[in-house]
């Protein structure tokens, strides 16, 4: 009983700690250092339970009838004899009371029903079914008779603007008006111009693929909802699936402790989630719904196609006189859509530009982020229309982008940037890369021909949304970090543990994280954009900062002397300047007396009248087979801008895996639609062709100029997910030129493509 | 895009809320009153996942082999046939490398090793077993092979004392030396009194019987562990396994979400989640290890059984003017015990006091805390006396204990109680018994006569642990409360709902608890000790009361008025002085910004100099059958000083459970140990009787005086759990002698005991 006794006493007062401060950070002891990660063991092992993985007693498993055409009225939904097959215990429709629900995807947002009457594109819902097992689910579905009323569709955004296209919405089929942009006077800067280039460059439709396809787990208690979900916003679901289910927020509860990649396509929720909750509230059952790989392809997002029209005209000295863009989008059957205009407004110090976004409709999947959204086609049109202006003003392509780097963002009245690391990325890039000497290298005279490439970027968006961190120090002196972020893959939960290790002297493996789920953890913004370093990082830092505070405070308390004269020292002890005195962290009377100290850490604003942005330069070595039209990158070279490296080991994974995602943009990655049917001709992974491990080039080589960025955030660091795939196709399409003097303009650079253009049969540039 | 654009651009700073202050309550809305519990629906559909319902999967189940004599050696295991049985796939012993541990429950405290050689009670641990169904695991058990080499036992303290007892540890039977007490001159105190009374009282042991036996589910995820334990205090379960199994804490999660029924015996970890453990890390499967009922009966805890002795002596007023008490009682074969003699120090004014306890080792299952440990033994012994003195002085019993209200702690320097509610429960509940009518009503003259009696109490650990709650508040206005504690069915989770509506005008509707966690919770104690709402209710008020602040401070930005002119108006508006300045809660724009509103609130310290006791007064009235010894309780009435009463409803439920269980310790409940074998003859729901619902009096009543606590913690409230328990068995015994002239000194008073007392065959007081 002596515990419980001691407890009843009830504990005594103590002095408060002073608040938190969070100077830059010196030299670390384990920010910055290539420590694997802290969940490597769950993740190889086979131990962590993914969303996919998860399973509860009773639980049905369903799955969802897609329209498979690409625009249809549905007519009628007969679910009798699907209601009849063997383990089927529920079948919905939009005609199912409470299943004729909006779908909400943001507060307030929405434009289809659950079930919508009107079928825009192939894999619109339908009707759902959930089960005994999966096979039986989607034996299911082929048993509704379902009858279309079928639709004119139309595929290309241009033709979708053309007055006889088939509306696919009320009205017009444009996502509101065309994006404008300016500033100064294009046509004078042109005419001030020695040297002008012109093109038109068009990106092919990309599809996320990650590993783990979408779905969720739901189980209802009452009127409260659980949701296992694999996302990278835990708070993004909950808000679409409350708003959906009419719900209190408090009463949808999403837990995301894994998930097997998203790459923004987890930015959001799906409708699988509202129909799984609605299967669970008919059956009283836990429900499972996860996509097929099919469905997958179909309407799970994508990287949306872009034709751009680029002008840029520039001085003999390479000094840029006027940048004219102009894209043209889709979101496809529902709106979504991201600028692809950016880097032509920002990228470079240019007087006088001109830009036009425009977004429209068409009857395919709808587009969601995908890293970097719209940034890697504006870098495929602009980067190459660079290299292309170097070629006709004379210049080295890397001393044309050198003469044109900025110190602000023009974009954003000219506000500084916190830091601007595009010179250093260039220079020390070109150097690694060994730029002039491959420049001067021979192409060869065989059929195969070398050549190199350069392409820059940046990665507009820094700083943040706002995050809160919870700290808990045990009595025994281990650590838990308690976030609300998702770890999509790149390492947050390990940067999480460096920044608190680094804070309280704790080894991180004494440390444990307990993140992703809206009912337990605090707010943190979905995990993407670059952002989950800097936005919840600090709110780490300050919430350890706080712990280490209450436990100095603590032992000036047990020692009598003032607070400031107390340090941590290594993981265990705290000790005064009088080296004779010191007392063991465990051995802390007010660690005792509340069994853990808890701190409280929130993310600071971002500093403000300047913009955070990350650089990047990306350079390619490529053999093109002029035979075969068989292009080899045999060398990527990745130069980044981030400022602080949090962890060198997951920096390099992290803009490995950008390089490569650049390589299936670049190379091999095109969704098809098939002009007939409105199908998609390959929706799998045998005819849509993600990069393997046989496409990688043999030297992959990564490089942080490490710039000190006093400005940004507390800590100095700015991201790097984003800005690691930006320019890495242009800089192939520019290795590919230099290689053969053919420019490409539509990605993906595949051999009929390529062996068209040489043969004089395609455009050239 | 627009959600992560906007993000993007990062929060906006703001004004700083003010510091939460805690005015006492005035009227109140919600608070106090009797609302169902926010539980209710998941507890009585099924859909409450207790641990006893968990189920992971892959999951093997394990059992535990129990020594079957109360004191042996164990010589040799032989598991090889065990081995060999279906399904079967991990046997370990005390030899198993790995297993031979020490079993810690609590920092720095063991007492026997995992499966010690020695087995010191019938139920010591002897080897365990995981197989793939709970049958093969009960089937394989008996496939073991012990030899065992009997040693001499003994069952009783008062023999275990005497020279030639066996000794169960090393050296002597006594744990530690009695525990004296003593103030002013006892001897001078009797020779003053004008009457004297003396007895010796003894209770039997009790067993804790919850309707949900003891045990966890465990997984391991590399050096990390979680355990899902159905327990009172998830942090002290993880502190007795993190350092048995010489893990860090941090690398120990153990989740308490539901449990059914603990009574005190849940306030610490058992062995059995260590050897869960083990298994699972032999077999790389998760495991369930739950006890048999009859394992629950021998080896989960028990109240122990006391012997007191008793002499009091008062003035022809009433005054007492000497209490002298001394109990024997064991822990059982390993260290536990609380003292008996709190209530004979404490409870009265008297200045003359000599109190001893003795706790001393038998064979038989270890004490744990139950339900006021200590204290309803010392309520037996101590209130029958004062009610034979009453009856010596020819006072009326409750007169006397009204001349004796004390003011303030004797047994704690005199420090005052913050409130002192005894003399109205005295008053209050004598009248709404009808009490003086009662006495004076005829016992009756055939063979079932009636009779009154009344007992009083207090607990005297008011007050409590640390404990930290985290308050958010959504974006939609619905709120999450995120506690450590446990809700052991007292309606923890209600009451902390409550205190968060009253602070934001939030229907407990759309408030979601998250709680009893390690790993996403922060620290509060165990629940036990009727310290829950003094120690959790204060840390969520303060929680609330700063997120309120936090939202208030955004409103007054955005309508630039001071902080001071804003108030919550309804769940729903912010409003100023000025009716016409408004804006809705959901539309404050640091609300938006920040997506939660986070609020921290710590338990404040004790008021200093100030004691927190409760106080209760329950009155009996009985049937007694003359003929047959039968004893009918037909009304029951507990006046409770609780001071605030949080939830009318669940207040009137607690003390509904505590009469049932003093019922139990009165009339029914006996562990009866053989004296030939040291087995215990009624380890079941058949032998070993607790009341039903057919032993409950037709008539139950409660009430609260609710007396007004201005000094104990910010909100008034002092705790109900244990005090609603300790009077009830003395007031039926003082009944039973109101009735019969028989006062029956031993517990329980069964039919067997009653008639050898009226045949005059036992002894009388």
């Amino acid at each position: 009983m002596t515990d419980l006794l001691y407890w009843l006493q009830g504990p005594v007062p103590e002095t408060a700690p002073p608040k938190v401060e969070m100077p830059p950070w010196g030299e670390t002891k384990v920010v910055g250092k290539p420590l694997p990660r802290v969940d490597a063991y769950e993740r190889v092992s086979g131990s962590a339970v993914y969303p996919l993985d998860f399973a509860l007693p009773d639980m049905l498993h369903a799955a969802i009838l897609r329209c498979p055409r690409a625009h249809a009225v549905v007519k009628s939904v007969d679910t009798s004899a699907a209601e009849k097959m063997p383990g089927v215990r529920a079948v919905i429709t939009g005609k199912t009371p409470g299943a004729d629900i909006p779908w909400f995807r943001g507060r307030g947002k929405w434009f289809s029903k659950l079930f919508d009457e009107r079928a825009r594109y192939e894999g619109d819902e339908v009707a759902a079914v959930a089960a005994e097992t999966r096979a039986q689910a989607y034996d299911a579905l082929k048993a509704i008779k379902v009858e279309y009323e079928e639709l004119a569709f139309v595929l290309d955004p241009r033709e979708a603007l053309e007055s006889d296209a088939p509306l696919i919405h009320e009205g017009t089929n444009r996502y509101g008006d065309p994006a404008d942009y300016a500033r100064g006077d294009v046509a004078a800067g042109f005419a001030a111009a020695d040297a002008v280039v012109e093109g038109t460059y068009s990106t092919a439709c990309e599809i996320h693929s990650p590993m783990e396809v979408h779905g969720s787990v739901v189980k209802w208690d009452g009127n409260r909802l659980t949701v296992w979900d694999t996302t990278q916003g835990v708070f993004e679901v909950q808000e679409a699936v409350a708003q959906s289910l009419k719900l209190p927020l408090a009463n949808v509860r999403v837990i995301g402790h894994y998930m097997g990649g998203g790459f923004g396509s987890k930015l959001e929720a799906g409708k699988y989630t509202v129909i799984a909750a609605l299967l669970a509230k008919t059956t009283a059952r836990p429900v499972k719904l996860f996509l097929s790989r099919e469905e997958e392809f179909l309407a799970s997002g994508n990287r949306p196609a872009n034709t751009m029209t680029v002008k840029v005209g520039a001085k003999k000295d390479g000094t840029l006189t006027a940048i004219e863009f102009s894209s043209i989008g889709s979101g496809g059957a529902y709106p979504n859509g991201a600028s692809t205009s950016f880097l032509a407004t920002d990228l470079y110090t240019c007087p006088n530009v001109k830009a036009r976004d425009e977004n429209v409709a068409i009857n395919a999947g709808r587009a969601r982020a995908m890293r970097a959204p719209g940034f890697p086609q504006g870098a495929w049109a602009l980067e190459q229309a660079m290299d292309a202006l170097a070629i006709k003003l004379g210049m080295d392509p890397v001393a044309l982008r050198l003469a044109n780097v900025p110190k602000a963002s023009q974009r954003r009245g000219n506000q500084p940037y916190t830091s601007t690391g595009l010179a250093e990325c260039l220079r020390d890039g070109a150097k690694a890369f060994g730029w002039s000497e491959a420049r001067k290298r021979p192409k060869g005279d065989g059929p195969v021909r070398k050549g190199v490439g350069v392409a820059s970027a940046l990665w507009g968006y820094g700083g943040g949304p706002p995050a809160t961190v919870v700290v808990k120090l045990y009595a025994d002196g281990s650590v838990n970090v308690n976030t609300g972020a998702a770890d999509i893959g790149t390492g947050t939960k390990t940067v999480m543990a460096q920044v608190v290790a680094e804070e309280l002297g704790v080894p991180v493996e004494k440390i444990q994280i307990e993140h992703a789920d809206t009912g337990t953890t605090q707010y943190s913004g979905p995990s993407g954009g670059s952002k989950t370093v800097p936005s919840d990082m600090p709110a780490a830092r300050a919430a350890a900062i706080e712990v280490r505070n209450k436990l100095l405070a603590g032992a000036a308390e047990d020692l009598k002397l003032p607070f400031e004269e107390l340090r941590l020292e290594g993981p265990d002890v705290v000790s005064a300047k009088d080296p004779s005195k010191k007392v063991a962290v465990t051995a802390v009377k007010a660690l005792e007396r509340h069994q853990v100290l808890v701190g409280v850490g929130t993310r600071g604003p971002n500093v403000e009248g300047k913009v955070i942005s990350m650089f990047a330069t990306h350079f390619a070595e490529v053999e093109v087979n002029t035979r075969t039209g068989e292009v080899t990158v045999t060398r990527l070279l990745a130069a980044q801008d981030s400022a602080r490296v949090m962890n060198r080991l997951t920096f390099e994974c992290q803009v490995q895996g950008g390089l490569v995602m650049g390589l299936g943009l670049g190379r091999t990655e095109e969704r098809v639609l098939d002009r007939q049917t409105g199908k998609m001709c390959n929706a799998n992974w045998h005819d849509y062709k993600i990069p393997t491990a046989l496409d990688v080039p043999a030297e992959q080589k990564v490089l942080s100029v490490d710039l000190v960025d006093t400005e940004c955030n507390t800590a100095g660091a700015k991201g790097v997910g984003e800005p690691a795939t930006i320019p890495t196709a242009a800089a192939i399409a520019n290795a590919v030129h230099d290689a053969v003097g053919v420019r490409v303009h539509d990605s993906p650079i595949t051999p009929p493509r390529l062996v068209a253009l040489l043969s004089g049969r395609g455009k050239k540039g």
